[in-house]
């Protein structure tokens, strides 16, 4: 499967190279969720790692927010897939000094249990170790009767987003700067909610590409375009912003996990006010799929009301 | 689920106490596997999370044994439920310092894709982030007709275990005094070999409680005691020993991925014998379940030539 640019992508190809080496074909990996079909249905499955300094600081969330955080991290792909989550298993490491870190090991998966169970899904297992840092990784099972994939954008079809961007880089700031803040912009980064019902619903009313924007509008976009060989065409003044977010600030935005599809040119204004009765949630129009990948920067061209903007970059691990 | 003694088992019954008390029931927690039932069969799951000087130094192995090494550690956890491997995803944690690192991740994957290949399973997804050290976390997918867990051994089953115990802490014992070993020692620390057939096999011909004795046999054996419900009595002159290692070494002798199992009464030497022609591996009568937890540290009695011989501490990662 194509992805979008970035060192960090690079290495994934890399990655995937070596094992297409071995197996023989490794063309399925790179999308958000892993897929076994069974029967009528596929289990759809995702791994997503979250790591103290990097992902998170245990001076900024308490650790049933780390659990809660990285629980949705997870279950946002499976989100991007349309999937119904069953259950996650979860590795946790944690430094081996006395009783204070015995709590936070219980802490967090609090947080990964209760945001399991707003989902109806369960805590199916798990691997405790002693490590440097903490680490909360997550893998989460889902069922996707029609599972949606990065691929499969045509052109004509309408660009999508739900929800409002941007709050996720402004909750950031407000943490790094020691602010305090609002519960609702503050939860966008320490309990983000993942789009489950949003994802079953786009992908039950046509959905022909989804994924989520973790590392942005901006970068996803890119690896959506590159998947489903397509071009992209975004406008700035239809990207649904956060109170106080400037639009550019809001596709840079990563960590979102709001999701990104493209949906057949037939879905209009109806469709918008169903979604949003059904989820209680925005649905926007931001853009449109062009033949090829003519656009710049892995097919992704950004206008502000016509005129050419650069494309911001996504978080890049390995920059 | 019943736990065996030790400060890292204490803290997964917090864990699981918390669970419980959102989710209601988490009884069926602290397997090997995690069990999803599919129609006339059965997912099997499982996590292992494989850590830079927690679980291997790049000193020692390289990273394609690094990989490897994780691989066999995650599949060890479905051959302990005689699960069939169907794939694995892979958080993959590698620092961000250049080129090096970059051949190291792709190098790991092609361990872990070997392993996988070896047993007709393959890598399904993944997930790559910048971290301090090394981290390869694998969660294996697998397929049971006839699961096996660790509670379900009765009062008079047979206790088995396959293959020849002791090899990992004596390749381990080499490593630390930077000498160099023979490849078969080597790999039974760098490279092991997951009893998948073997888990199959013992599931097919009747097996009533199993589990990996990914902690050294006497740990385990007290997991398995505690789930079941039972006693166990281990006769140390039994105990199949890999050359130059005395028994107690190798009843305490953790990441073996051997079995350790209970069979029915009736199965004897021309069931051992299908075993070892079917699956290559030495299968040794090692001790029998008792009534009741009556015996010593949760359950297991270790015996001498009919002489009590106190049991060794298991591996724990919080003691």
């Amino acid at each position: 499967m194509n992805l979008g640019p970035g060192k960090e992508f690079d290495r994934i190809r890399g990655i995937i190279e070596r094992i297409a080496e071995i197996t023989g074909d490794a063309s399925e990996l790179g999308d958000d969720c892993a897929l076994i079909p069974l029967g009528s249905t596929n289990l759809a499955i995702s791994i997503d790692n979250s790591l103290e300094n990097v992902h998170f600081r245990t001076d900024w969330l308490d650790f049933k927010e780390i659990g809660c955080r990285a629980a949705s991290s997870a279950l946002s792909d499976l989100a991007a897939d349309g999937a119904r989550p069953l259950g996650a298993l979860v590795s946790l490491g944690v430094p081996a000094n006395g009783k204070k870190n015995e709590d936070a090991a219980a802490d967090i998966m609090a947080g990964v249990a209760s945001m399991l169970h707003n989902v109806e899904a369960k805590v199916l297992g798990g691997d405790l170790t002693r490590s440097q840092e903490y680490i909360v990784d997550v893998c989460v099972i889902g069922e996707a009767n029609r599972p949606v994939r990065r691929a499969g954008a045509r052109e004509g079809d309408g660009l999508w987003v739900t929800g409002y961007l941007g709050g996720a880089a402004l909750a950031l700031e407000h943490f790094r700067a020691g602010k305090s803040m609002a519960a609702a912009l503050r939860n966008r980064y320490a309990c983000p909610e993942p789009r489950i019902e949003a994802g079953i619903w786009l992908a039950d009313h046509g959905a022909s590409a989804m994924i989520d924007i973790s590392d942005g509008l901006a970068a996803d976009a890119q690896h959506l375009a590159a998947a489903s060989e397509v071009g992209l065409e975004i406008n700035l003044e239809h990207i649904p912003c956060w109170e106080n977010v400037a639009p550019l600030a809001a596709v840079a935005s990563g960590e979102e996990f709001e999701l990104l599809c493209t949906m057949p040119p037939t879905f209009g204004d109806a469709s918008v006010s169903a979604f949003r009765s059904e989820t209680g949630l925005q649905l926007s129009r931001i853009g449109t799929c062009l033949r090829g990948a003519g656009g710049r920067r892995g097919g992704v061209r950004l206008l502000d009301n016509n005129k050419p903007v650069a494309l911001p970059a996504g978080y890049d691990h390995f920059a």
